[in-house]
């Protein structure tokens, strides 16, 4: 059975660049934006056109070279945000643009003022707007994770009449735990009329280190786009790691879900937009971080100097890094001492390495990290008779 | 109804510790296991005594000043292991030993090159021993994650005759999904005779970003111990972010679970362990990223300051932060620059604003981040007739 497609929307250059710190120039974002066009993302959420006269020409410059993805302007749901995000977005081969306001109750009291009747009569109006500029338009219920089911329902539908083609859940605040987050969509999916007319997006906020765990809970329960971005950065604690959903859905094939992503590209991506913005991805990050695949403990090195597997789920090579590491630390066992110790040339008996391994562990309980170079120094300091062949 | 209470394990000395980088001393190790007793987390695991001298004589300081928590020490399961970890506790008020075995297939075949029977042998064997040194014994199913629940429960049923009084679950490889991590848990407590004599514990790896997820999913399907770090630091990416599953189970009240954690250390704790082991923390880190409670676009600054409940659910008090920042970036509005203007003495009028925003724009498109400084700057640039105030 050929699986389902799952289109990734990548929003780094919005959501991720709208941060403290992350702004990036122009020339900065058309080689992001190539190069997520050639990771395979289906979506480029390039800017949000009216904010500023540098984002409004970024947009237009990225809509000129993409060649593959739909290129993706932001609006409120304001007419002259549209008119200006649909001249940031001529160019492109695959416009969309992407209108939305606040649904719950606490945005449309406190941010607008307003009713839900108003609200929805804003919804409708600003996608029918947006239709007459381009045919793909994506509406979005700004904090739909504190929305009442029945009410996002209703505009949905409303938006879907007037002719939305993909509409976004988003988990604004970062509230939401899994199971309530598929419910959501899965209420979506039975109780919005015409459904299957647009797409369900999941957009989700990490504040409670959930963002991940939802997208996979929406698209699980009939959602077919995530939006996220690289290193998961984002607003506050950042949106959904676009690495982070893309392996798990290649590492459970059960789902009978996919996306087109080259996941080969995915530890480049990181390293480029983490440079690009000055954004340090901590050492310990899924995927992408410097220790990922960076083994020290003696239980795990000795698993995996045996079998891979036994300690390694994906192949470090899928997401583009040379190899796994068997990092030499006080806690390291003989089996990892024995090993990187043939690396770099000696072929140590059991007896030879039992003694290298008393010096080792001195050693190593006065340093973080044990290298090459040292281990000539304690191999020596053990003093057994044994010269490197290598 | 008063909400059951979920043990906090913490293993950033033991987990957290053993990573590459990660090294500590053991006069930092004190200072850390002090402040975590003081947090309120109720298991201390100190160390592995005997992966090396230092780290022996580590457990055995940290047993002697801990006040509150009870202080664990790994072991294999092998005697002379638990032995040395007896010895390491000997000063603690509240020892417990932590053995375990690898249960998957993977790891019986691969690492021990052994049975089903000889490895519940192996286990109940090792339960009993550290009996024989102290009440309160850990058993872990390495690689339980893999493990086919049948089995798993056998296992289980056998350690817990044997007098384990806590039954660790541990996703090494970081694999499940929150669905199966629950299913799994759920499984357990309904099939494995006498459950209730042992506590249930969650021990997640955060390699495909869902560590937090299934420690929840964990704990609603009748788990009563998190392990976790501060920060998720761990091998490879990490385990379970204490902060993160804490503020979850605090923000989702009809959970009816709770912690002992005083969240208001949550913060602090963070930074002293960031940088006493030099590991970075992401500023788009969930509750303790420097970005966690800052505001930078333009549509959610304004929100914020209409009512912070609008994109905020935390209280960044309730951490130790602060207070949650408006960032002045390209993406910032109009209303973030008065509220800002105004905090460094400019009251400006309707009319002056629409002035200041232009040159704002303008100046914000070439600079990551306006400071108060470039406040003073811009308002001189754009002429208007205003002095600062305050």
């Amino acid at each position: 059975m050929s699986k389902e497609q799952v289109q990734i929307f990548d929003t780094t250059l919005r959501d991720g660049e709208q941060v403290p710190g992350c702004k990036l120039n122009t020339e900065q974002k058309l080689v992001i934006a190539e190069r997520l066009d050639l990771l395979g993302v289906d979506v480029i959420e390039a800017g949000f056109p009216i904010s500023s006269p540098g984002d409004f020409t970024s947009v237009t410059e990225i809509a000129k070279i993409v060649k593959n993805a739909t290129v993706c302007g932001l609006t409120r749901a304001v007419k002259k945000d549209i008119e200006v995000a649909a001249e940031a977005l001529k160019y492109a081969k695959k416009p969309r643009i992407h209108t939305g306001i606040g649904t719950s109750d606490s945005h449309i009291k406190y941010k607008f003022n307003s009713t839900r009747e108003k609200i929805i009569e804003r919804a409708v109006e600003a996608v029918k707007y947006a239709k007459t500029f381009v045919e793909d338009v994506e509406f979005y219920a700004e904090d739909a994770g504190r929305t009442d089911n029945e009410f996002l329902a209703r505009i949905c539908e409303a938006v879907v009449k007037a002719g939305a083609t993909v509409l976004n859940i988003p988990d604004t605040t970062g509230y939401c735990l899994p199971e309530e987050y598929g419910a959501k969509m899965k209420y979506l999916r039975e109780n919005v009329k015409d459904i299957d007319k647009a797409i369900l997006s999941c957009h989700c906020h990490n504040d409670l280190g959930l963002a991940t765990a939802n997208s996979i809970a929406g698209v699980a329960n009939g959602a077919r786009q995530i939006e996220c971005t690289i290193n998961g950065i984002g607003e506050r604690a950042g949106n959904t790691a676009l690495e982070e959903v893309v392996m798990i859905l290649r590492q459970h094939p059960y789902l009978n879900l996919d996306t087109n992503i080259n996941s080969k590209h995915l530890y480049e991506m990181s390293k480029l937009v983490s440079e690009s913005m000055a954004m340090p991805v901590q050492p310990n990050k899924a995927i992408v971080g410097s220790n990922a695949f960076a083994h020290s403990s003696g239980i795990h090195q000795d698993g995996v100097i045996k079998n891979r597997e036994t300690y390694e789920i994906i192949d470090p090579a899928d997401v583009g890094v040379t190899e796994s590491a068997i990092v030499l630390t006080a806690r390291s066992g003989r089996a990892a001492l024995a090993y990187r110790a043939k690396n770099v040339g000696y072929e140590l008996t059991k007896l030879q390495l039992d003694e290298v391994y008393q010096e080792f562990l001195k050693f190593a309980d006065l340093k973080k990290e044990v290298l090459d170079d040292d281990i000539h120094k304690i191999i020596e300091l053990s003093k057994i008779d044994i010269k490197a062949i290598a």
